[in-house]
């Protein structure tokens, strides 16, 4: 492709916090688009995207940022899918890719496809990226970079909209890998989600001690607790259409962590250090694939 | 202090992984002591240490090194405390000061001060330091500073002996916090042993999984699990005593996540979108606490 020649004419983004504003910035960087229209929930944040100069126009209203557009980026929290899906709809031209940023994959087409008319192409994406901050602000060119984008089309989409999505995520920076959305959503579950459960639950019983405990466990959380306030403080309402759209494949991989952690309770309850012992060194292989896949 | 005395005579390291290879380090740089003298319990160890050039002189008899030292300096697995007492105890001169750095502290009393003789001075100490790596090659001399060292001495213990421990770590550049040895645990319960035990969980979950799975779970691991990963890489011999060591308050505080995991479990089972929510909130202000504490 021509340098000269943007990516796409339009592109609409629905939803400007941490990742779509990060996306926002990219395509204004790289000229990827000749447009960027920007919906929003708040004129606050339209605000935040005009102040931040990387918006060409903005509206409360998706349609009118999706009319036109080459591509529809929705990047708002999931439990708003279903009914952007709708809104949109009627505005879409025929050639429009639609696309998103959610961590879950599955509900996808079912939010959204079922709602797009014939002729627009659906290519659901999850860049695996992010920080633990949220909103316009928090964005920033070079999240996406050296990171993963998994893409999850279903197998009869049109090969260019793939392509094009492709591009656009390459451009961020990113290494693109396709595969199938329930597969997506059952690896997802144990490298993200129940970890983040994880960190939710430790950092909320904590949250619940009495409060001089409580402030020692601030004062001393750097032998550990630290990384798991980290990750529990990221936001509370993604996260729960997160848990609510991944249900069977959170609820599936957490019973197993359930039985590993009874087994750990009931070895530690016995005295069985060798159990331990063992347990402990099976995991530091998996730190060294980590290492090894230059993950870490 | 006048700078030019060194602040012990002869101090005895018995064991140098991480902690007693820093803290060695330390010691070296800022000469707070006339010699060094490390034991270990492999030759291959006191090689290192000798090549390391933080060591006076080396041996594999704890006593060896213990014999005329000011100050004793216990840095091997908690397991090994008990034995480690009974063998130096007869090679300590009058007036020495014995502590550690173990992360559990009620036990030192029995373990090691039973088996002092009278007119030696037991501080246990913690220092809140460390990584993922193991052995004296991973040591630095500023591993410790700008963390926090606790020391948990019994209240009838000689003042003096408690300043000069003080005042090492101090030199160390570590702020002292002087504590309860059964509150130390308990607070240290919650903020390390808990989310060492939970990382340990979830990467042996994942290390239990089909192999194509798995591969992929190191590959996405930086959604999350990548955190984990580094946490469970931590010695595990170092940790199986620690476990061991510090039951009843890991038991109990294990309780207490587990009753939190069961109720975000029902909450996504059930569909309770403001359960979670609620529960993501609360867990922001415990981060915003950590932030300030400075501890982020």
């Amino acid at each position: 492709m021509n340098a000269a020649t943007p990516l796409f004419g339009r592109v609409a983004l629905i939803g400007v916090g941490l990742i779509g504003s990060s996306l926002a910035r990219v395509i204004r960087r790289d000229r990827l688009a000749r447009h960027i229209a920007v919906a929003a929930r708040t004129q606050r944040t339209l605000d935040a995207a005009t102040r931040l100069k990387f918006a060409d126009s903005t509206s409360l209203d998706p349609a009118v940022a999706a009319r036109g557009a080459d591509l529809v980026m929705i990047c708002t929290p999931m439990s708003a899918y279903a009914e952007i899906a709708r809104a949109i709809a009627p505005a879409l031209k025929a050639g429009a890719i639609v696309s998103d940023v959610g961590s879950v994959k599955a509900p996808v087409a079912r939010d959204v496809g079922r709602a797009l008319p014939d002729g627009v192409h659906l290519v659901p994406g999850h860049p695996i990226a992010g920080t633990e901050h949220s909103g316009p602000e928090a964005g920033s060119a070079e999240l996406f970079e050296g990171r993963w984008c998994i893409l999850t089309p279903a197998a009869k989409t049109d090969k260019g909209a793939v392509e094009k999505v492709t591009e656009l995520w390459r451009r961020a920076g990113s290494t693109i890998a396709v595969m199938d959305a329930l597969h997506h959503d059952r690896v997802l579950a144990i490298t993200s989600h129940l970890p983040h459960l994880i960190a939710y639950t430790i950092v909320d019983t904590a949250a619940q001690l009495e409060k001089d405990v409580q402030s020692e466990v601030i004062k001393f959380s750097a032998s550990g607790f630290r990384d798991f306030t980290r990750i529990a403080a990221s936001d509370p309402v993604m996260w729960r259409d997160i848990f609510l759209s991944n249900r069977e494949a959170v609820l599936e991989i957490l019973q197993r962590f359930n039985e590993d952690l009874t087994a750990l309770q009931r070895a530690i309850r016995q005295g069985d250090g060798k159990m331990l012992e063992e347990t402990f060194r099976r995991t530091r292989a998996i730190r060294k694939g980590v290492i090894a896949a230059k993950q870490a």
